[in-house]
This record gives structure tokens, C-alpha cells and sequence, in this order.
């Protein structure tokens, strides 16, 4: 048995965020899945994290709850030297604290809604609300108007290297790149070059290599 | 001048959590007030903070806009010795950053809710929504749950020290404590316990006089 371990789901954007970042470490771990649908993520789960959600991470004796915070701490202990996805100065890592806030408070609210109604509900058979579409593309093309200026002055958005920040873009972006919102993405050259380089990471394609073989 | 410079209103959840931390750090700043109601948080505010939102803060060169990238980066950059806001160790880290996302995505969308309908509405003489009020506490009734049994084995949230993931619990706290959610977090023994001891931070406590001295 490995000493990692990641209880989540393959349709959770919190989940597939840690597994790239344990790939992105070549960190050996063991995936249990939790079915949402079954409402697994409920009680006993609760025992593990008291507010029901996925993922949880298990390293050691350390059980974690929250993807950013499982993604911080693990970028500080594993980092492989010369190319850790943080940094170890605080002026530099503030930066990085700063991107991932972003994400959290304006990138993901409408890029989860986008994602609820474009590929969730077509997949259960339901009918996109086009009004929500509509207000959400426009929330997150605001959003992404600032990383394009952004990424006018930076290779990645905290700064010329990548990090934890652009890391924790990366399963909306990929879920989103399949529905009409990818054309918010092309229509701006420099995110569009940054989506391409943040989703070719060989630790991302591994994410994907797994839900692909879940869904096969 | 000072090379330290919070742009921001009293009036401000955020603004409010970044002068605790200063004053935690003994840090000598200027307070820029940004008036919210006339709406010079927006340009030309936002060559500063490009989504339009208080505070900013300034070191020296460095400007940082998300509130909890200030604060992390400022405990670790001044962490008094022997009495830091954080852990350097990264497994010990990670509990307090569990905790700082527990306050964002639990605890703070509840409580702010609470403080607009209960705090914010009745002084502009407007009447709280019922129905709102009584979702948001009972969605905070949970989250405290949670703080009960966590504060049953710890003296703080994140371990037996302050760190600033209970700082950052400080302003919406202390707006509630006026209002009729108090009875929730007197309800809670260790809870309340827990309330006394950071309310009563001295750091605090320059926080609220400050807020004081601007209502006279």
C-alpha cells in the first residue's frame, strides 16, 4: 500500500487539480474513487472531511481537505529542485499566493457554472439555461481580459515560470475547450498560447489518460 | 512617507483582515481610504487591482490585491520570532492553509450574507430579508458545528496557536457579535471561548478603534 492516498472523483475539478499536482511530483499514489451521484462524499465519508466534499488527500498520517491548500503544502515539500511550482522566497511566492486567489474568487465561480451547463447537463440529457451561459461567459470573459494584459508581461501568470497558479486552471480550461467558451479562450492570443502550454504538462495528460480510461 | 500603504475602507471585510495583520506585525503603514459608495474602488483604481476591489496593498514595490495573498505572505515575510501567524514547516503550513480555505469557502460566503442583511441593510435603513437571514445561519450553523468539534481539540482552529487563519475570521466576527446570529456562536462553548480569546487580540483592537475614530 503507498502512503498517498486520494479519495475524490474523476468529475470533480478539486480532485483532478491534486492528481496533477502528485503527477507533476512523480509522487506515488493510491486513487479511491468516490461516487458522487451515490452520495458517497457524505457520510462516513464526513469522518474525513467534516464538510462532505472531494477531495480528500492522505499522506501519512496528514489528512487533508482542501485541493488548494493539499496543492500548496505538497508544492513545498516535494518541490524538485530547480523546478519547484512555487517559491521559497515570500515577495516571490506572495505573487504566486495572489494568482491562486484569483483562480479561486474569479476565474472558477463562472467557469464551474459554464462547465454545470455545457457538459454536465447535455450529458445527463438536460438543456443548457442560456441566460446563466450567457451571464457567466460574460463574467469570465472580464476574468480572462486581465490574464491576456497579464500574460502581455509574464510566460505564466505569476510569472515567467510555471506554477501552482496556472496548475490550478487546468481541468475547467480542459472541460470548457470542448464547448463553445473555447472561443473566449481563441479569441485572445497570448491566454490561447498559455491554455496550449499549461494543457500539453505531461502530468496534465496523465489526469486526462486516467478519466479516459475510467469513461472507456 | 511610509513604504507601506493600504488602499481600502473600514467598511471592508478584506481591508479589515490586512490592518489586523499589520498591526500583528508591529508595521508601520498609511491607511488610503477608498471611498466604496462613490465607487472609487473602479477606475482608476484598477490600474491597481484590475478586478476593482479593496484593499491594495503596497510594500515598497510590491503590489498585492487578494486579501489572503497579503496576509500569507506578510506573516511569513515578518513572522516575529517565536510568536509567527504561520508554521514554516510545510506539513504543519498545511493545516493552517486547510483552515484559511476553510474560512473562504465556508465560513466567510454565510457570515458576509448575514452582515449585509443584518449589519449593512438596517443602516441604511432598509429591513433584513427573513428568508435569507435564515438560510445563511443556517448554513453558518454548520460550519460552526464544525469549528465546535475542531476547537475541542485544539485551542485554535488550525493548532494550539493563533495563526492567521483565525485572524481572518476577525471582522466578520465582530460584526455578528451586534447582531442576532450572535446566539449561534453562544450556543457553542468552545466556540464562544475561542471568539473571546481572538476578539481580544490587541491587534485587533487597534483595528476596531481605527474603525472608531472614523465613525466620530
Amino acid at each position: 500500500m503507498k502512503n498517498k492516498k486520494v479519495y475524490g472523483s474523476l468529475n470533480s475539478a478539486a480532485t483532478l487539480k491534486v492528481l496533477a499536482c502528485l503527477f507533476e511530483h512523480d509522487l506515488d499514489f493510491d486513487f479511491v474513487p468516490i461516487d458522487l451521484e451515490a452520495g458517497e462524499h457524505k457520510k462516513p465519508f464526513l469522518s474525513m472531511n467534516p464538510f462532505g466534499q472531494v477531495p480528500v488527500y492522505e499522506d501519512g498520517d496528514t489528512k487533508q481537505f482542501e485541493s488548494r491548500a493539499i496543492i500548496r503544502s505538497m508544492a513545498h515539500q516535494y518541490g524538485k529542485k530547480g523546478e519547484e511550482l512555487i517559491y521559497w522566497d515570500s515577495r516571490e511566492q506572495a505573487v504566486v499566493a495572489n494568482w491562486i486567489d484569483v483562480e479561486d474568487h474569479h476565474f472558477e465561480p463562472p467557469a464551474l457554472k459554464l462547465n454545470s451547463e455545457l457538459v454536465i447537463k447535455p450529458k445527463k440529457g438536460l438543456t443548457p439555461d442560456e441566460e446563466t451561459v450567457a451571464e457567466a461567459e460574460a463574467k469570465l470573459a472580464k476574468v480572462l481580459d486581465v490574464y491576456e494584459a497579464r500574460l502581455s508581461k509574464f510566460k505564466y501568470l505569476a510569472s515567467d515560470k510555471y506554477t501552482i497558479a496556472d496548475m490550478l486552471h487546468l481541468p475547467n480550461i480542459q472541460a470548457l475547450m470542448g464547448t463553445q467558451t473555447k472561443k473566449l479562450f481563441d479569441s485572445r492570443p497570448r491566454l490561447s498560447a498559455w491554455c496550449t502550454a499549461i494543457l500539453a504538462r505531461p502530468a496534465w495528460i496523465k489526469v486526462v489518460e486516467m478519466q479516459q480510461r475510467a469513461q472507456a
